[in-house]
């Protein structure tokens, strides 16, 4: 069969970690792109030998694109699928979906009257071993889900950033990039439907004035109850307890959030921080092209424990430590040969074998809704009770 | 100066744990006890020398005694409590302080009419790393504590019990027993006074119909939030966390909750049960005398993660790993040369240089409303204010 065309909107952060899955996975062909960074579009010609076009809607409209690959900040999500759609082509837009339940709204719809697809992706839930564990749970061995119990603490607040992204109001924080990860891990663990969310959110640096932490208790309208901690403020790393690998799957330094830390402070203004990050993306200056080979653990998004009635599943880099009667004993998760090769395994199994999407427009609104709720809790001081959730496909 | 000369009411599983204390620690001397087991009482004379005494009244109103060790059942703490201070006896008492609120008042008020001391211990709040915790963040170096993130996973439900440890109503349940030391803990590293308490509660098992597990968010007064999580269900166990090191500061074998569960197996009804956690107890026909050496390590409750403005502050079973933005260190804790001489450091401090007590009852008053906050939240499913609370003392 032949590999499906993809169009790049943003070569930016999101992309450059894609990078390794389309030079590696043969099933995809970058065909065309745009970035408004020059050096971005000159390297994906040079790359991906497909055209550098001159404007988003340009690659909407490009015959040879057959899915747009979304990866622009979050707020412009929705006017780039939008326009996706009405060109007729399927979207795989970049976690969160949207900023807004009436945007996601849209987007769903417009693609549903378009007939395009409409996956949301990658995030941190397409990892195999959270795959696995949901396999692991329909199995019924270990009985239903009662609680799951996930806590993740990163440097994300100090990473260089864009301005937008330490502004709430403008989809900046934790709740909305990070939560969009955790929430749609824990929903496809639990079931889906997520019923009441508590939540307290943690702004703690006058310097960095968006929510760098979270924590909250979900329900689920199966019963199962949900544990999630979230700490983007740099201190402590959870990856030690991912037998020291980190997301991306590879070691991970011990003094990784110093360093962070380190390099941030050399940093002078909103402008140089924001070109900082630029210049460390594909075709930047900073820009380091990936490792050549595949890291030898998976993906992951911090430490998950998922009780069940009769035994507990414990997420690793490399699949699922199971505890029950008989004692311990670990199922293997199939390290992917390219990394984040699940989210292409998605892609073709919706784009070539006409498979309704685990990741789907409805899918991921209720994810947003969770992260909305996060927000929307600890401002109220209150539970808050959700209304679109959907359970995870089978 | 001599030795407190201390009566002792129950002489089962709380007692036999501070043996290894009373033994040790030359600040204490075991002048009486009364237990209904005989097997307990014949042993007590052995063993410390003291007067087997015929009932609970007769320890209290033996002049030998000077403060009593309650560790009877949760639901006697009351009576026995008033007792003593009516036989003008300081106390010190086993958590949790008492069943209701109501009960903790009278207790508290007793003692405070007879002008008896009242000091509620052995918690795991008195363990050595978490006193530590207590003076690193009073230094004000890391800033304010912002979040407190503590989970405990073990073998609770399936270790044997008396009935009513297995009914609610009766204070059975990890609410009570388990929360007592860990919401301790939290109050005494976060501030103290809770604001809102909202919680689940599991009980996912039909054979032992009572809480066996709690998840929960405490909000408090200076604005510190805490997460907490409590598994009684006997699957993972987190002492994996805590450098394999169990709650008692030794060695953890790694499937130590199987065989928790396989142990109960063989036990086919109540009283066997019952019998069974008796003839495991000090003087009975299971008692293993405690290991001539002491532990390596402290005492701990699992893992406790206080992320405070500048820096994470990480329990640990020999002292507490410091990240900020220098990095990591670790500062050591002092093992204690006898197990749980901490209590005797608070019982000497009170009862011979005439300080005010950490554990008093009014501060142990304000940690059963918390426990009894979870049930409520619970059951009623929403937050739930809290109304006696006090701060930590300095
Ligand atoms: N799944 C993941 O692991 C992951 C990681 C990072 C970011 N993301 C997501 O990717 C999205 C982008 O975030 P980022 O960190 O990559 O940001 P970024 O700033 O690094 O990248 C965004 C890119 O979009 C480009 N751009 C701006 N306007 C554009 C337009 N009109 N058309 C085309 N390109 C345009 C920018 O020049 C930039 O290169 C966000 O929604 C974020 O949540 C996902
Ligand atoms: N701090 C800790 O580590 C710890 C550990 C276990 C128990 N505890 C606490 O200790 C208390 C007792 O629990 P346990 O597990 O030791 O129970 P247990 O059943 O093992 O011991 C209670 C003992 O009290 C005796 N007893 C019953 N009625 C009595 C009476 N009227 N007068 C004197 N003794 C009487 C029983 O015979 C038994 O030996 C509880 O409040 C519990 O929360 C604390």
């Amino acid at each position: 069969m032949t590999p499906i065309r993809l169009g790049v909107l943003g070569l930016g952060r999101a992309f450059t970690l894609m990078v390794p899955t389309f030079t590696g996975d043969t099933r995809v062909k970058l065909v065309a792109a745009f970035d408004p960074r020059e050096g971005a579009r000159a390297a994906f010609e040079q790359t991906f030998g497909g055209t550098a076009q001159t404007s988003s809607e340009a690659v909407c409209a490009d015959p040879a694109v057959e899915w747009v690959y979304v990866a622009t900040p979050h707020q412009m999500h929705v006017d780039h699928v939008v326009t996706a759609a009405r060109h007729g082509k399927h979207v795989l837009v970049e976690k969160p979906l949207a900023l807004s339940l009436e945007d996601c709204t849209r987007m769903i719809e417009t693609c549903e009257a378009a007939g395009t697809q409409l996956i949301v992706g990658h995030s941190h839930s397409f990892n195999a071993p959270v795959l696995l564990t949901r396999r692991l749970i329909a199995s019924g061995r270990w009985g239903a889900v009662k609680l799951v119990h996930a806590m993740q603490y990163t440097d994300f607040l100090y990473r260089p950033r864009r301005p937008e992204e330490l502004d709430t109001a403008q989809g900046g924080g934790v709740a909305y990039s990070q939560a969009a990860h955790q929430m749609d891990i824990i929903r496809l663990l639990a079931g889906g439907e997520v019923r009441s969310v508590r939540a307290f959110t943690g702004r703690w640096d006058a310097a960095r004035p968006t929510e760098g932490a979270y924590t909250a208790l979900l329900t689920f309208a199966n019963g199962a109850v949900a544990n999630a901690t979230y700490n983007g403020y740099g201190h402590y790393d959870s990856d030690a307890l991912m037998d020291g690998v980190g997301e991306m799957g590879r070691p991970k330094l011990p003094d990784a959030h110093r360093q962070t830390r380190a390099r941030l402070r050399a940093v002078t203004n909103e402008a140089a921080e924001a070109a900082l990050k630029a210049e460390r993306n594909f075709g930047g200056s900073l820009y380091a092209p990936p490792a050549a080979d595949a890291p030898d653990a998976c993906q992951h998004f911090g430490p998950v424990l998922v009780s069940c009635e009769r035994g507990d599943l414990r997420l690793t880099p490399r699949g699922v430590m199971v505890y029950d009667d008989q004692g311990q004993h670990f199922e293997p998760a199939q390290v992917p040969a390219v990394p984040r090769a699940e989210v292409i395994d998605e892609l073709w199994a919706v784009g070539r074998e006409g498979q309704a999407p685990l990741h789907g427009g409805r899918w991921s609104r209720a994810t947003v809704e969770v992260c909305l709720a996060l927000l929307e809790s600890a401002r109220a001081d209150t539970d808050i009770m959700l209304r679109h959730q959907i359970p995870a496909p089978a």
